[in-house]
């Protein structure tokens, strides 16, 4: 049986744009498992209250229930260890660790002004006020006062991926020749803004822009083929 | 015969503080190759007129001239391939470049308060001259103007090591349980802010600070054993 990933969806179940569960999305495709996905709405708690976790991603694996997308990604490396790795020793996890913070310092904080107001747009009348109101409360503003317009979100966010640029000019991808967990932890991030956005979020003629696309194209052109809000 | 590495030197020879130096220096001791310090001077250039650079670290192996600190770590990894390596398959150089990114983007502005007049004072008159007119030109402000007091400089350093100090939390090393070249680059920089300023700068009591004695200890006790302005 496959694995099942319980992960976010809009009112509309075709937009599935959680950056963390893109992460977990990325690292199933990575590791070449089977998967399916459950849409899931943070109105519909009780569907994941087996796992613990009162929010998304969760995978289910047999009987096994796994939550947050970091811990989903190290159970996938330990219980799949013959498939591709996400935390390729001797530096992966140290590498991914890094990538970590820097998503936390740089990056999230220019996606949020892009992303976090479309995506409470996209959301499920009965989710709506929770949303709004854990997000305002941890941004300590209104959803309409953080969100970005087509100049300003983009320039920000690309000013956030210079330091990936540098790399990316050089190398494939973040794990080198090969895409690792580090790379997910950024794609999830672009893929949220990238979905939910009503106007174009990355200039894909930078190295990080050609990075963003090849994984799209990658495992079979999977994330390429995720509807995106303005198609 | 050892290698010979050419090193930037203080008026007083045993101030050796070259970030970049420092940067080859831990890799030929991670390396474990005998290698003896030939002091440099700006007002020297002479010296290492065959290598073709203008500036060190240079090393002379045998007969090969190498210089610059990135171009020198390759050979190193090349050449002594038996060697502890600098850059670990798979994803070890691509992550050494994200490391050296953000030495340039977020590192460097917060050292170079810090370190660079106190380096200007170290130099032996003779050199004084084009360090002060390259480096103004550089950052369009004279060097007292850039310099930062016990306060402000190494709050603003801490700042900026907060991504390092997520990593190194969790793992010994950038590397993690083994330091590698991604090491020596953020090593380099904090050494010669420490080795040059006449404040304390490293809050030795954070998960970097922590890390940054470890490297002092490691390899026998030599980065710990190098002479401080204010000691």
């Amino acid at each position: 049986m496959s694995i099942q990933l319980y992960d976010l969806a809009g009112a509309d179940p075709r937009y599935l744009f959680s950056p963390f569960s893109w992460r977990v999305r990325m690292a199933l495709l990575h590791k070449g498992l089977d998967f399916e996905v459950v849409p899931w709405r943070f109105s519909a708690r009780e569907a994941i209250a087996e796992s613990g976790s009162k929010a998304v991603p969760v995978i289910k694996d047999g009987d096994a229930w796994v939550s947050d997308s970091w811990a989903i990604a190290c159970y996938l490396d330990t219980h799949y260890a013959d498939r591709p790795p996400l935390f390729p020793a001797p530096c992966g996890e140290a590498h991914a660790r890094l990538v970590s913070a820097l998503c936390g310092k740089l990056v999230f904080p220019a996606a949020v002004p892009i992303a976090l107001y479309q995506a409470y747009v996209l959301l499920d009348p009965a989710s709506q006020p929770y949303f709004r109101e854990s997000r305002e409360a941890m941004f300590n503003a209104r959803l309409e006062d953080i969100h970005a317009d087509a100049k300003t979100g983009p320039a920000r966010l690309a000013e956030a991926l210079k330091p990936f640029d540098e790399v990316l000019a050089v190398c494939d991808y973040l794990g080198g020749s090969q895409a690792t967990y580090a790379d997910f932890l950024l794609f999830g991030i672009l893929k949220w803004t990238d979905i939910v956005s009503s106007y174009p979020v990355i200039d894909r003629d930078t190295p990080s822009g050609r990075w963003f696309s090849r994984l799209e194209t990658d495992y079979g052109g999977h994330a390429g083929r995720v509807p995106r809000v303005r198609d």
